[in-house]
């Protein structure tokens, strides 16, 4: 069908959603409501988590969003652009030549925005397509926001045992469950998780799910606990106390299989780069803001493999999965649920300054649930 | 058999051995030949190449190199131990049980020397067997005598058409092959190595001869230029006047495909991680004295593989058919011959001092062939 085939959905509602602006300033806008364009699936966003990328762009950032002066290439969008990119809804509409989903399915969002002609199929690495983006923060609205238009490729048919808060977070989940895949790991195997943050502890998760020896290593003792109940490891280290070289020898001689990187500071990846067996992979799962010093010796003489890992690919039906068949329980990871007004005094703030308690935030865009 | 059964050859005859004693200090002795044990192989050493690594030893070691403090854990030895393990030589004598092998063969050494209970098959990975190290350097003898006792399974019988004289390269070319093997590259990939030193330029030319397509960073005008003339690669750049990155885009747009560290510095390293594509190999070759720094969040976001390359395993009948099919021609890597006296002054020094036009210098501890 012609690109230029478009359905005006409600055109001319509006609906409230966050947008950032630049570093620091991110407002709650009354904005017209997205048309569902041919291919398109219309959402009613029911759950959106607060992602620590989310933080980083307030922080820090621009860095994934646009700014007046770097228009994303893709989406042609300067800020403001609506925030949010782990979302779950219902959905309300289906645009033209839609065929796979209907009106009242419940859905998560694979958040891609890719440069045309990206092999989206399911063998393709989209992931790796350079200059590819994320609804959410490069553009083509988010999940911040009470509705979004969404490529039919993108969208994800949850089952009805999967509660939609908790879908909120199958996209967290694809990124631990996508660095787990790049350690390659065979079965039964041992890994060290480093850092018990949001994706340190979904790493975890994924790793005891398929059926790995897990070993934990969170200086935080709140954070200890957390994973503790959760259950998504077998054994809980403090790196200020515990030895954890000497107890990762004696639970696995040779070393761990995989360690994974989930602090973005030295002391935490030289543990990761320790505890591995020869042959031994770490996957560096955490977003550093300065470089890293690396022993190249042991790197070698270990015949190491030290591994980036970028968001994910063909994962969400995977997690989703891992989650309807209980392999995983996420609910246990939200630790609140706010609406759209507290996102930066009760979601940013609490993630900043109380980020030993808080795992994931949720919020409704439009205050249902609440 | 029992591990007792050994025959004594020519038991009692004195040969001469170059042996390191400790840093700075090795000598040219004259020692017992060894004897051939069952399982053994005895071999005339007709050429000795010297290693890199056996003047990390002399400046720096002992490395690989055992101390009285710390004998050898396997071969139980002390220094002084004979050095060299890049070798070849002519079959002298057939050790009980030995079957694959007859006096007269000419053969290569495989020179390792591994804990009991390694897998040493054709699928092990005995190169990551914890504590293994090398003939030349462990213990076992070494290429830098007159004659060396091995065990059948080290021992690779080579061509006719090999010369013995560039089969003592075959040790070598193997740590190119297995750094090549270690990033896994598809079909016509295209790939950088920085720095042609020895290991660089056998880096390049085992990537060459598999038909990828081989771009050489090098800022030394005579090591280029020896590069350009033996053909290991496609591109001959220097960095110090060449805009590195951009030579290598427009030669592949998205970047390439794996890079070869061969320098130990960083901005051979940093050359790496910007040269490949998203999703792309940086294989560390070279043997760093210090840490590196590494830019996670570029390792991050091109989803990078970052890879340490130890010795070889099973890759001798590879690299020996490479050579006697002509694929690889490894006589003009040969830069100079001498006898066991000359080892240190016109050896070991000319590789210090002279290491921009000096690749391999090969030893006849005989002094047979000079």
């Amino acid at each position: 069908m012609p690109e230029t085939t478009t359905i005006l959905y409600r055109g001319g509602v509006f609906m409230r959603a966050a947008r950032f602006y630049d570093r620091g300033d991110i407002r709650i806008d009354e904005i017209n409501e997205p048309i569902v364009k041919a291919g398109q699936v219309g959402i009613d966003v029911a759950w959106c988590g607060i992602c620590g990328t989310d933080l980083h762009e307030f922080l820090d950032g621009p860095i994934f969003c646009p700014s007046a002066e770097h228009p994303n290439p893709i989406t042609g969008e300067v800020p403001p652009v609506t925030l949010g990119h782990e979302m779950s809804g219902v959905v309300n509409f289906i645009g033209e030549g839609v065929s796979g989903l209907k009106v009242g399915d419940h859905v998560v969002v694979e958040p891609y925005i890719v440069p045309e002609g990206t092999d989206t199929s399911e063998t393709g690495h989209y992931n790796l397509s350079e200059g590819s983006n994320f609804i959410g923060l490069g553009g083509n609205g988010g999940g911040l926001a009470e509705k979004i238009s969404v490529d039919e490729r993108w969208v994800h048919k949850i089952p009805d045992n999967l509660p939609l808060d908790e879908a909120a977070l199958i996209e967290p989940l694809s990124v631990g469950y996508h660095a787990v895949e790049r350690a390659n790991l065979s079965e039964k195997s041992t890994v060290l998780v480093v850092g018990a943050g949001p994706i340190g502890l979904l790493t975890a998760a994924v790793a005891k799910a398929q059926g790995h020896t897990v070993i934990i290593s969170e200086p935080s003792g709140l954070r200890r606990k957390k994973a503790q109940e959760a259950q998504v490891a077998d054994y809980f280290f403090n790196p200020i106390e515990d030895d954890i070289q000497a107890k990762v020898h004696e639970i696995n001689e040779k070393g761990v299989d995989a360690a994974f990187e989930c602090t973005s500071v030295q002391p935490g990846f030289d543990a990761c780069l320790d505890a591995i067996r020869m042959g031994g992979t770490v996957v560096i799962v955490a977003i550093w803001g300065k470089p890293a010093s690396v022993d190249m010796a042991k790197l070698v003489i270990k015949e190491a493999n030290l591994l980036g890992t970028i968001a994910y690919n063909n994962t969400h039906p995977k997690t989703i999965d891992l989650v309807s068949t209980g392999k995983i329980k996420l609910d246990q990871f939200i630790t609140a649920k706010i609406g759209l007004d507290d996102l930066i005094d009760k979601g940013f703030d609490t993630l900043i300054h109380h980020n030993e308690t808080a795992v994931k935030i949720l919020v409704s865009p439009t205050g249902k649930g609440l």
